[in-house]
């Protein structure tokens, strides 16, 4: 995603904590405190311009939704986006998944979407693919025994390789798609680059894992 | 595949023991023996009209080459090809792949190919694909525990299917590809319907897995 530089990015997220979650790790296990309700908590990974997120909030109301976003400037434009809508089912954490586990206690996510992650597509970049193995420890570990790991992309490198490192794990694949776009899902909610690939011709894939 | 009516297909299967093997089960545990030589036994189900095992036999010479076909009048035309091939390293089998356990002892064969399988699209036909859990279990029978099951098709619900399939039963995946002509693998050899099909432009797919 480009980031651009934005010197209010940092004023923005100072003036509105409430929708960007600083310290978010004190939320640890307390994010239902936090929305006020008992509705699942779903977090979306790479949150990027925020369509997807605000989408989904939008269409589940009794969803809870958090975005991680690494990009300040990014997830500003997300931030945005949520405050356009006027949805509180929405909170906004700018951090670096791989601290995934300083945000959540064990169980405490019951789905976790990836949606059109950087497909760092170097072998020597492996690690940094948010399918790696570490990353899917870190999934396994605050997802709730029953939740689901959702993964979108046009990148067919990084599915094919996702598909393998899924097995690996011993995740258990529920749901194969190799051109969601043509199986017509009416729930279905497109992200920015989904958008963007889709329109280019190019298959949207997705697959819904559990950790068994 | 068309079924035509060939009544010479009888008098033909009955001039060419030697190739299209008859009481096929009486070679159960001793196809090294019919082959009189030790070479690893690779075997594929659904043959049809033997381009992929005549252009595999005649790459890999170390290699032994069974190929089961259902129907009569398709074994014929694939044992045509095998015999202007001049290739030794070929049998054919015209048989159900429900009986592969008369046919092999456990651990007997070292390679599994499933090539364009009939992807038998109704819901109510699922225990008819090749890749449904039944076949899977005769598969892991008689394959050497690390033998591989490689699965190619054009069909994207077949090839859907089936990645779920794999993982339900705990079989795991070494490598995908989801369009295996744009990896330009130059090993692999096409079989009849995967010329046809890749020649209207769709995508073949391609997956390899072991049974763990
Ligand atoms: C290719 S963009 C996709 C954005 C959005 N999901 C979409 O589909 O339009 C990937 C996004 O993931 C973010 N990202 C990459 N690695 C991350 C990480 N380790 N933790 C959090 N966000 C990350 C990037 O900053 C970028 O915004
Ligand atoms: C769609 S054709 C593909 C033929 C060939 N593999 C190709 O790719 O060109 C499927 C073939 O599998 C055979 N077949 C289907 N079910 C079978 C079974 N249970 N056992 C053996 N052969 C079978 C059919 O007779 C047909 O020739």
């Amino acid at each position: 995603m480009r980031q651009r530089n934005k010197p209010w990015a940092d004023d923005f997220l100072r003036e509105n904590t409430d929708l960007i979650i600083p310290n978010a790790n004190e939320y640890k296990n307390k994010w239902k405190d936090l929305f006020g309700n008992d509705s699942p908590i779903h977090v979306e990974i790479g949150t990027g311009k925020g369509q997807f997120i605000v989408g989904m909030a939008r269409q589940y109301p009794h969803i809870n939704f958090i975005g991680i976003e690494l990009s300040k400037s990014v997830i500003v434009t997300a931030a945005q986006k949520v405050q356009e809508s006027g949805l509180s089912n929405i909170r906004l954490i700018q951090e670096n998944a791989e601290n995934l586990l300083e945000l959540f206690m064990e169980n405490e996510v019951d789905t976790i979407y990836l949606n059109f992650s950087d497909p760092w597509p170097k072998n020597r970049h492996e690690k940094r693919r948010l399918t790696f193995r570490t990353f899917l420890e870190r999934y396994e570990e605050v997802l709730h025994p029953s939740g689901e790991l959702i993964f979108k992309t046009d990148n067919r490198g990084l599915f094919e390789y996702s598909l393998v490192s899924f097995s690996e794990y011993g995740l258990l694949l529920k749901e194969v798609s190799l051109d969601l776009h043509r199986d017509d899902d009416p729930e279905n909610i497109m992200t920015e680059y989904e958008e963007k690939f889709s329109a280019k011709g190019q298959p949207i894939y997705r697959c819904k894992a559990v950790f068994n």
